[in-house]
């Protein structure tokens, strides 16, 4: 394979030497091989920057040795689980060692505790089966489960559908293992659901994307399995009105299991790609898709007050009644973000979070901001949590259309901020929101962050170039190639 | 008042021209007179501390004001809500400033997001309240709740009897606003439920019991009240019996809102002080409290289960049909603290967590324990989520019963860890845990700590003395005052 060509841009240090110290350390653990880098060499972001090798870790010391060489030679570090991160978080973008844990794949289930212990490199849809089959379950439920591990989940604290009502990676993270920047092997937590014993590195650990420490291994909370589960989906006459329902879904005092919403762009999208509409007499208006779970009873006490809520607010509506008819309904969320490369080849999407009380607002934003921009802007997501994924869609070689792209995403970001959200719910900051980090966070609190980062990692080899430093992602062309979670 | 008479160790610096200037920046708000530095000399632990001012905090900015002065000046700052601290982390140990944040105690609930917006000093009992009125609930409930504020649940992240099931004051805290130690304000999370933009510094500050920054307001989470409960207790023949069924019960996949545990030696003590029995033919006898909660058929349906179990576990039971005959059943819960004191005039009440996996063989060592050393031990706490409170009582004048009882939580603590738990899981370390923190804490792990302490708090100004420094609380005689949340 011809990985070589993918290499755009290799300026900068080359760690020869310590490299061969790894080698002679770990033996054919260490790859070198093109094939190898190439393949780590980018994420779901596609921005390709070669490493000089590859560890293939099978067992949690090499870790420890891989990080101790590092720290002599001063190599930098980033660590790959299934690299699914849509934001360059897991590229190497200055080079030196890609720490595969993948292979760090076990799970076990505690079935009389109601929690799993978990390898780094567990995939989230394997933890959520042998949760399920136990009786119990894990709710963070990214779109990319079947390949993400919970390794990369912890690095961006993941989240997915469940989080109004469940929360998100972090809510059910109990315990962390794994090793300092230094190569020390260190645990936060354990197989309990408190501690008050000195500062909680673990959820500083989580979200950090790779730049404080490795983590080898999670012990995870899990919940009940719920009963039963029931879902509706509705239209509504504009964005602003299906926003405002959501509201006013919360105000029953009521948390769905999921909350999604799908503008009037996404839902088009969907029902130009599959030729069908839920409503046919409300082509293209926007939906909210609503589940509600728990115990039997609850769901049917709670399918009342859901219905009730639809005839207020609602165009139409539909329940499903069966799970083959809840596919059905969800057909159009799954089809809706592939069906966007329609509309252009390249997009930017955004995992913006707007709060619940400024969703009408926001709402009225992306119509001047798809009106003012002529480009077409596809917006749908978790409403319950209010993050939403607005969707950029524009042709990366119409130089135009990339500009009028990049303001887009700046007027975005600073909007969601002034209505009082964040720039991301579930991606992290990575490579390509790193140009928005100081619009959300203040001089100050950077300050402290890298305060933070300094002081567990000296030599500041942890993912190097991730967070803090400015990359502006649309002057980068990333590689063509497809992966297997490639919606299109 | 003759407050200096409780002067009893004043062997540190004075901040007199410090103090000075203070009192030029902010006026009337610097007290500096005998009565209110004596209430700010103590918490909950009763040991003394004269500081050298009390700072009555009206505003957010004086904050600001405060922390850049002790900042110049080098002025120890140690913050107070409502001075319920059982283990010494509102004394003012170093003198210095006291920031008296009670009067920050507004609430603001938010009906249609189902969040409140608090200031710090607002009490647990009181945010409850404004939640239950709107429809909301807010589920930590230490036992301190009516005087304890949520800037001090915040400190030790604070517990309560409903952790299993809804988890404890991390779980609910969305943003928090306040100043790094510097004094620059900052403001982690948000009014929303998730984010991933650069280091969680929120959940770092949560358990840092104010070494880190001063909190003074936080969002919080709330969840929908619960419709409908319902309350069981059950006697077992014995500790390990109770303590295996814990674990049967949360094996059913059941998180009960409420599932606490008393050993022989605290249901006797309540039976004597109350000179009832809730079981006269099994008087004695170590209790289960469980409580279900949920939507009316969810509790109807859960409770079938969990009456199955005690069918099979316990040797008596008793439900509650009513509130009244509910409040029957808590009261040998209530009662069961302030009657050890006929035991001894001492207590070391160690809130430790056990795993589920070792409580069985935690209820073999405390007999041991307690036949060992000779002195009454009684155990009561949160077996849902296993915190104990294992409470050492015995004579503060007998110097041999004193030394028995230092020994006693040294060998308790080890064991605790070795069991896979945690020396602490609610009340934090402060003074009182400091010379057990590296039997949980690996020298590793402790390092890292203090590096973030040096890097956010580079004079070291907030609350020095806390968590790292080790202090033998058994060689300090805490002074003699009744509090309002006394026991006895």
């Amino acid at each position: 394979m011809a990985a070589r060509k993918h290499n755009i841009d290799r300026s900068r240090e080359s760690y020869d030497a310590a490299t061969s110290a790894l080698k002679r350390a770990l033996g054919s653990r260490v790859r070198t091989d093109e094939e190898s880098l190439f393949r780590a060499s980018f994420d779901g972001s596609k921005l390709c920057y070669f490493p000089d090798a590859v560890i293939a870790v099978r067992a949690e010391r090499d870790i420890g040795t891989v990080l101790a060489l590092a720290n002599k030679h001063g190599v930098p570090v980033t660590v790959r689980g299934g690299g699914t991160s849509l934001t360059g978080s897991g590229s190497p973008i200055r080079g030196g060692w890609v720490l595969d844990v993948s292979a760090l794949d076990s799970i076990v289930i505690y079935e009389r505790e109601g929690m799993a212990e978990v390898g780094v490199g567990a995939k989230i849809s394997a933890i959520q089966k042998a949760a399920e089959d136990a009786g119990w379950y894990y709710p963070p439920d990214p779109s990319s489960k079947d390949h993400s591990t919970i390794g990369g989940n912890i690095a961006c604290n993941a989240g997915g559908m469940h989080g109004a009502k469940y929360g998100v990676t972090r809510d059910f993270v109990l315990a962390l293992t794994g090793f300092l920047p230094t190569g020390e092997r260190v645990k936060w937590g354990g197989r309990f659901k408190k501690f008050a014993c000195g500062y909680n590195l673990r959820d500083l650990w989580i979200g950090s994307e790779g730049t404080l420490g490795v983590v080898t291994s999670a012990v995870l909370k899990l919940v009940p399995k719920p009963e039963a589960k029931w879902t509706l989906v509705a239209a509504f006459a504009e964005e602003a009105v299906a926003l405002g329902a959501v509201q006013a879904l919360i105000g029953r005092r009521l948390l769905p299991s999921i909350l999604e919403f799908l503008d009037r762009h996404s839902v088009q999208c969907a029902e130009r790609a599959t030729g069908r509409s839920l409503f046919p007499e409300q082509r293209g208006k926007p939906l909210l898709l609503v589940e509600i779970d728990g115990t039997a009873g609850e769901v049917a006490a709670k399918q009342q007050d859901v219905l009730a809520w639809a005839a207020e607010h609602a165009v139409a509506s539909a329940e499903a009644r069966t799970s083959e008819e809840a596919e059905k309904l969800w057909e159009v969320r799954r089809k809706c973000s592939g069906a966007m490369f329609e509309l252009g080849d390249a997009k930017l999407n955004e995992d913006v979070v707007v709060p619940l009380f400024s969703q009408v607002a926001f709402a009225g934003f992306l119509d001047e901001l798809q009106r003012s921009s002529r480009l077409p802007i596809a917006t749908f997501g978790h409403a319950g949590d209010g993050n939403f994924h607005v969707n950029i869609m524009y042709h990366r070689d119409d130089a135009a259309e990339s500009k009028r792209a990049e303001k887009v995403v700046q007027r975005l970001m600073r909007k969601v901020v002034a209505l009082g959200g964040t720039i991301t719910g579930e991606h992290g900051i990575g490579l390509a929101k790193t140009p928005f980090l100081r619009l959300d966070r203040s001089e100050a609190e950077v300050r402290a962050m890298l305060a933070i980062k300094h002081a567990l990692d000296p030599r500041g080899i942890m993912n190097p170039g991730k967070i803090f430093e400015v990359f502006e992602v649309w002057k980068h062309r990333p590689i063509k190639i497809r992966l297997p979670w490639d919606h299109r």
